[in-house]
């Protein structure tokens, strides 16, 4: 069969952590003949995903000359200020992708130049509370949403690449404006990020005497927590960058619970009930994401 | 082998949805010579609970005088309403065990009741989202803890019955005051549903568009609001006998939200990083936790 990669066979990973790494993976088992080439600003890092078999051979960004596809995936901050200089590096048939959970500053770092049209800017929704080379696993993008965005700044035959080798790991394509993405995403990943860091604040510092969270925390809590175990290194410059968004998203979240705490408080617990049940159909809308 | 009900044969379940409806699957899996009579207001799922054989007969209160063991899982306010005449209504030799999320006013409820040796106040730290007899499933139990309050209040005989039946069923037993089961609690499982609830009331508010939720949502965002989808027939009662300690950490989270708001307008992002940093420390805490 024909790869997934139409032939791109020198592929640069700029960073090889959670989101690099599983790409590598799924890339190398769909299309064997594929050379992946690892990048990264630590030599550690490069030294973890060679011993597991997420790369085949440590690079630098003046090694990417030669590469028919670089793949991006670093916190946004660095994607800011790398892809410029990446995208003066390359050739001329070369693809670049990024995969940052911003789309707004990454789009604009690059707007006038002369190669923006060998980038595709893409935020591929998938992940878990885990991070670098040790965190990539199979699959990871299955069935997954790849929210590409400003698909008619790219080449042609650069966009039709591109979306065989997605639509081949799995994933089903959506495209938006960056500032869409930027705005929606807010809701539904970055707001829910800072819920979940601030719970386990809130009870980290109640519960000095951790065996007794340990004891009596529920699978529930475990589940709605789970995200404070994400990288802070990577979610900073998220919330820097989509500072603006995110901020609206935490005023809406913060009224809603000062209403909640304030139908409490006036005991009209018949409220309290509705806001619940009216908030019981998000099961319909979860019903498709795993 | 001897089974885990230590001889007593007929068990009556008041309330038969997820929290009844597995402990009557494990118990009648474990120890298959029990006969469990089953008890609900409703008589629709009086019979759906026969259907899915969670129950071997329909049962009323005034059957109870022949119970070796009651098993009441109804929402909380019920349970503070009923104990009192369940405690009225059984033999000598019988052991009443409650299954709810809130414990103070369960045990004031009987505190003077002279059957209050009878009784056994816990709270199994187990569930899913899903409620109803078909949310019953096996093994719910298996490796989770249960608090128990107040066990000096029953009879040595029949907390000897009930430890070997729980820990029979894979829990393991902690001992708690009520008041401070009830503050705890409000921590690690109560603030969590709001917390939950609020999510997604935001999300759903500004998101009309109900196709973008589901297509840009990922799998953390279902994990952060699956709480959403509780029921609010068992949790409005929970809420309201747990008000004040609920509001207190109601209070703390908010106000830790609107610090981590402010750190983000001020352009502190070394702060922001520290927050994250800092909390990441909740891996430890969960690292027991399923």
């Amino acid at each position: 069969m024909a790869g997934v990669c139409s032939g791109m066979k020198q592929i640069y990973a700029i960073g090889i952590g959670l989101i690099g790494g599983s790409l590598a993976k799924d890339i190398k088992r769909l299309d064997p003949e594929v050379v992946i080439h690892g990048i990264s600003r630590k030599e550690a890092t490069l030294n973890e995903a060679l011993a597991l078999n997420l790369i085949d051979k440590k690079a630098t960004l003046d090694d990417i000359h030669k590469a028919d596809l670089v793949i991006v995936s670093i916190p946004v901050d660095a994607t800011v200020a790398l892809l410029p200089t990446i995208l003066d590096k390359i050739s001329d048939h070369t693809l670049v992708v990024d995969a940052g959970s911003t789309k707004e500053a990454i789009c604009k770092s690059v707007e006038d130049h002369p190669k923006r049209r060998n980038f595709l800017a893409m935020h591929p929704i998938a992940g878990t509370e885990f991070s670098g080379p040790s965190a990539a696993i199979d699959n990871l993008f299955l069935g997954k949403t790849n929210i590409i965005c400003e698909v008619e700044k790219t080449a042609f035959k650069l966009q039709e690449k591109a979306l065989k080798l997605f639509e081949g790991i799995g994933m089903r394509m959506r495209y938006m404006h960056p500032v869409a993405h930027d705005k929606h995403i807010a809701y539904v990943s970055h707001l829910s990020h800072i819920s979940s860091f601030m719970l386990g604040k809130t009870v980290i510092e109640k519960e000095k005497n951790e065996r007794d969270i340990f004891d009596m925390a529920s699978s529930g809590f475990a589940s709605t927590v789970r995200l404070a175990k994400s990288s802070p290194e990577m979610w900073t410059p998220i919330f820097k960058q989509n500072k603006d968004n995110v901020i609206e998203t935490l005023e809406e979240y913060i009224n809603n619970l000062i209403q909640f705490k304030a139908l409490m408080e006036g005991d009209n617990f018949e409220a309290v009930f509705k806001e619940m049940k009216d908030t019981n159909h998000i099961r319909d809308i979860l019903n498709g994401i795993i």
